[in-house]
């Protein structure tokens, strides 16, 4: 396999992102590539879930990863060596990603040959869930440590995020957390979204999750 | 003591913000008022890290807290609770504060009758790296669960910190996290970065960093 790509992406000249969002849908629906945009905080483990996730789809789909980085390819490099096609974005500093960025993503990737491609947006709980990127499905990670009381403080990732992972429940020992709260306060924001716990670290609670995965991307190709 | 006042600041209008940050931090200094601007990623224990420190440190100084968040008032709350004044910013969805914004804080909380007030920052390690906000010094928490690499990924935020604490030790136990690595990493960007090892929650650590922060307050506001 190739050295992975590294992009620098520029700031997008489209004034009207919603509409370029569209565009964007329209056309990974029309080459039946389903864009998976995966958001989180720093830290929530992003990358190792991505990887647990992967290994369990590699085999049935042709799948790419999109890293979208302020700096560095710490992540693209650890999804290369697991085996995953994979580019690093460079957002120069800027702390999301709009359907004008992700566009110049795909193009450079050829978007259009992988069935299956995830999008691993910048660590931050703020700014990228105010850009709709034009993937098909949004998913957010919330890891056990930071506390349940995210939805609270940053109700508009929750909203947007059609499923929420709640991760690293193999340390739970350690942590104050509370599993019926955390439910309530998404439920709450955002009734339809699915929720998962996971450990992506010890594989618990993945298959669910890969399963409901799995069950997007065939809507979306299905002709 | 009253309820805390809930302040929906604007977005500031100053188009040079260094220039309004100069200006916030001449005024800081003729009021004899330390600002501590204090930063991290979302759940790396920014409040509890703070009601710790303000413990050992109410008896000693006039303290006032501004806590920033998108939305909410859980913060503000907990300070209040721990018998400390304090006052809850709203950004209105933007994701860090700037000079102008934390002057509008200062402002509406008389903050010249203090000797001490820490402004808590939006919970992101992008854009309030950005925004010099007139502090007297800068601080960000980094928590073991987040992981040893976050100096790589998000290099500005560790470049402009005078302070790095690296929070929740006493969960080392299960993550993988190298004490001397994330040293390295932290010093190759900023040298002369002070690092403290805490955890907020059992209060190991945290004499070391309320001593240099003591240190700190006493020089700024010496005559």
């Amino acid at each position: 396999m190739d050295e992975f790509k590294v992009i620098e992406i520029k700031r997008s000249v489209f004034e009207n992102n919603d509409k370029e969002a569209d565009e964007v849908r329209r056309q990974l629906k029309k080459d039946k590539t389903f864009l998976l945009n995966l958001m989180s905080a720093p830290g929530s483990g992003k990358t190792t879930t991505l990887k647990a996730t992967l290994k369990a789809l590699m085999n049935d789909y042709k799948i790419g990863v999109m890293e979208a980085d302020i700096d560095s390819d710490v992540d693209a490099r650890a999804i290369e060596q697991a085996g995953i096609r994979s580019i690093q974005l460079h957002t120069g500093g800027m702390c999301h990603l709009d359907a004008g960025m992700t566009k110049q993503g795909l193009d450079s990737f050829n978007a259009e040959e992988y069935d299956f491609v995830v999008l691993e947006n910048v660590g931050n709980l703020v700014c990228p869930a105010e850009f709709d990127t034009g993937a098909s499905k949004n998913a957010m990670i919330l890891s056990v440590p930071e506390g349940d009381d995210k939805p609270l403080k940053y109700p508009l990732m929750f909203t947007v995020s059609d499923c929420v992972l709640i991760n690293k429940i193999d340390t739970k020992s350690v942590f104050d957390f509370d599993d019926e709260a955390v439910v309530e306060r998404i439920k709450r924001l955002n009734p339809n979204a699915e929720i998962f716990f996971i450990s992506a670290k010890t594989g618990e609670g993945v298959d669910k999750w890969v399963d409901w995965l799995r069950a997007q991307i065939d809507e979306w190709n299905a002709d």
